[in-house]
């Protein structure tokens, strides 16, 4: 089927009488209360992306549905036009922060992946690269949304270029209901050289775990039962199938192979085992490096906050690897008010009744702000997995949803950068024999800390997994020697200079080549 | 003292040695970094707001603290410039959103007061008669915060006059470390003019539970280590003290007293036992007048909506009353683009982590948009009372806290509307009984439902007193009868028609005195 016949099949000028529609809608109703009041005590969330040509149809639809549903459990969320803090972060954080908590329904207008495609648009052509990357972010982030149970149900609200035509003449003539704004004009005036587009949108994003439900919206009666039927037939299905989410694969992981047969991250390779541990620094040397980089990452920060440019800094590490101490080296060289240290606990339940990301999507930054994540989404393939708090396919499929994660952060132009702080067994013993004196009560070390040394090395070959895994160019990694706390907390300060630096003479050089164009 | 000498007793050029800074600091740190610990295991947050006329040396501030206490678990909030929802929503809702979670510190800068004093001012001139409601709305604020515990520290970092002046001589000799922008010199340009303001500003929001800490900013050293102090001693103080909140009197609850001596709310006199549950409308009458209020209440919709007016509709009453047709009723007529019902129930951990009035302001509709709540912050004073669930001095200081919070969202220029859907006791048995058979599963009766009656009298007393004190005309109760669905609907639904109607006159016509002038 090529793009242009997708919507064929739709436009048949389906109709549904007065009579069928009224002895059908009061047991649809009730069923579909039925099935939002088992929503509410299942476990999954449910998006419907009310998307198509219908403008006004979809505003009618979604008064329908208020009337037939419990308005109460059911959000509607709409992306157009985007605020000042949606431009002002990645573009999938306006689909995060819009999610909905488990139990519910949400209604997305219109669908986000049309909308997501709409900037693509310059002097109405699409560039088709870029369309094509797009599209496959929407399918991860679709996929991802799906893996963790979340209910995607998408409905296209169609219209054929002779509705459109019979809407406007009746607009004209003011005949009562009709109404044709400037939204369908422009739907109209652009209508052969947009449905290519739409056609291939649908075709691109229409999987299996999330098909499209095209439907035709010429006929409100027709347009209503068409979708609370697909809604109900939908809920329900979901409701009775097993409460765990449809396991599906983790993707394509994209692994090089080196020339020992082992896949490596086609970088420099990366294990724990390779980390040299004995580099020291005297104190007199640590202070003058450090006072430098410190000099030149406070300078560095004023420029990124004027260039609205923003940094995400991530540490994981060892218990008493020294990440505390290291993060406070780089926040004293910046200005408080626009960087904010996030320390990872337990989730609260709001947190809970999200997909795992959720709660670090909350926290990204806007321009020109910076967020240090004191732990991370990698608690999901290391504590998690290693203690048994995740199941193995739920830690599988993390490494890509996190290196998706971490692109989106990337493309939006932040500086992503990741710290492992590496110490052996025998220096953290003797760190935690040392706090064991200390005057800072929030250092005091409690059994659980001596208890997670048992599985030392499960976590190392955890950590290797995910270096191997997750070390992309646009988001490394860096194992970071940390025996000697000087040596690792100047490594950790120049290298995020460094970073800080390439970006800022990276932009100046785009930025020179636009202005000699 | 006269507002003008508020200042004088700071004005001593204080001077600390560095070897007197140097010893003292690292103890202060220690001492600090544990209470902040101590602070994560309490259950309450703290709020250091950091005012004043030294913009410079709240910046190197804010650095030190962040420097000397755990990052991680402090925020940092700038009330300037306000941003676009800022201003689309009550002047407060900016403090609420960003009020702490128990357990952490939330430095605010500048302080709230004289943020909020600033839009008073029109051409350098502060009206004295908003300056003194605003002044009473900050007092109330303060005080809701550290009756639920919240531990207030204010401190204002002054400059003298002749201080601002060297800073000025020093910055345009570019010497090392002086600055001085554009903030600093309107600060000095208005210095004769603003000082007594501000200082009428300390006098008044200065009080027993949070006064405001003066400290003279002009050295580094001074300043960085009376704050430290202070804010030791402080937070110190608070968490050796019990760990409930300190006691306050409800403060002046307004009530008029009839001529029967008897205490009523200045208008009408209502109590359940006043309303009259025999009126019934039969379904002709019902079908006519519900469908023109309807139309009416679409149409209004639409006005509201253009004029970026708010509507609040808070829904309380006996279980099986009819909250959720009623409510249906009123949304099927309007946009569901724009407006949301929020269904209060259990509170999440982060919302219990807060004031109880903390999730109702969350969902404080902005301009133009609308929020129904069925069931509401009136619960504090209902079930909470009845069943104990919170204590007496915590309910009865909640009547002034519900008037306060409703009128914060009047004063924005809302309209707020209440309801209690009064059945009685048959009407509810019999409705129960109904309800056993029905099709609908979210309304299936529990043990728990039956439980409920047996208190009838002590929930239809409380009621009674949740009316007579927060029955506001900006705010008001109707009281009504439901024992027939029929005519509750009618009568909410023109209700609502009503209010929104004389709300859109008033504002017509106050635009209109603007344009005539």
């Amino acid at each position: 089927m090529s793009a242009e016949d997708v919507f064929e099949v739709v436009e048949q000028e389906s109709k549904v009488s007065r009579e069928e529609h009224d002895a059908a809608v009061p047991e649809l109703r009730v069923a579909l209360l039925n099935a939002q009041c088992d929503l509410g005590n299942s476990d999954h969330s449910v998006i419907v992306v009310l998307g198509g040509l219908d403008f006004q149809g979809r505003d009618e639809l979604l008064n329908t549905l208020h009337e037939w549903m419990d308005a109460r459990f059911m959000d509607v969320e709409s992306f157009v036009p985007p605020t000042a803090e949606d431009e002002a972060h990645p573009i999938a954080w306006r689909v995060w922060r819009r999610m909905p908590l488990r139990g519910r329904v949400a209604l997305f207008l219109s669908d986000w992946t049309t909308t997501m495609l709409a900037d693509l648009q310059e002097d109405g052509e699409v560039d088709a690269e870029a369309f094509t990357r797009r599209v496959e972010a929407i399918r991860r982030l679709e996929k991802l949304m799906t893996a963790d149970g979340t209910q995607l149900i998408k409905i296209w609200l169609h219209l054929s270029k002779s509705e459109l035509k019979k809407r406007r003449k009746k607009g004209r003539k003011k005949q009562a209901g009709a109404s044709f704004g400037d939204e369908d004009q422009a739907v109209l005036d652009e209508y052969e050289k947009g449905l290519p587009w739409f056609g291939r949108i649908i075709e691109a994003t229409g999987t299996a775990d999330s098909p499209w439900h095209l439907i035709d919206s010429a006929q409100k009666r027709h347009r209503e039962l068409a979708v609370g039927r697909v809604l109900l037939r939908e809920l329900e299905a979901r409701l009775a199938s097993a409460d765990s989410p449809p396991v599906t694969d983790s993707g394509p992981v994209l692994m090089a192979v080196g020339a020992d047969g082992q896949e490596t991250s086609g970088r420099q390779p990366k294990t724990l085992a390779d980390v040299d541990l004995t580099p020291r620094l005297d104190e007199e040397e640590y202070d003058e490096r450090r006072k430098a980089a410190q000099a030149r990452l406070s300078q560095l920060g004023l420029e990124a906050r004027e260039q609205g440019l923003s940094t995400v800094l991530a540490f994981e590490g060892w218990d008493a690897a020294g990440k505390g101490g290291t993060i406070r080296r780089i926040t004293s060289a910046w200005d408080a008010r626009y960087y904010r240290v996030i320390p990872i606990a337990a989730p609260t339940d709001e947190e809970r009744a999200h997909h795992y990301l959720w709660r670090f999507w909350r926290h990204v930054p806007r321009d020109g702000h910076s967020t240090i994540y004191d732990r991370t989404w990698y608690g999901r393939v290391l504590v998690e997995r290693v203690e048994g708090f995740a199941e193995e396919a739920a830690w599988r499929r993390a490494y890509d949803e996190i290196v998706q994660f971490e692109r989106q952060l990337s493309d939006h132009g932040m500086v992503v950068q990741k710290f492992w702080l590496h110490i052996d067994p025998d220096e953290q013993l003797a760190r935690f024999k040392a706090r064991e004196k200390t005057l800072y009560k929030k250092y005091k070390i409690t059994a659980e800390d001596y208890r997670n040394r048992e599985r030392w090395d499960e976590y190392a070959a955890a950590v290797d997994e995910m270096v191997a895994r997750t070390d992309r160019p646009s988001a490394p990694w860096h194992l970071v020697a940390s025996n000697d706390k000087r040596s690792a907390r100047v490594q950790v300060l120049e290298t995020v200079c460094q970073a800080l630096e390439e970006r800022l003479a990276a932009r100046q050089a785009s930025k020179k080549r636009k202005r000699s164009r």
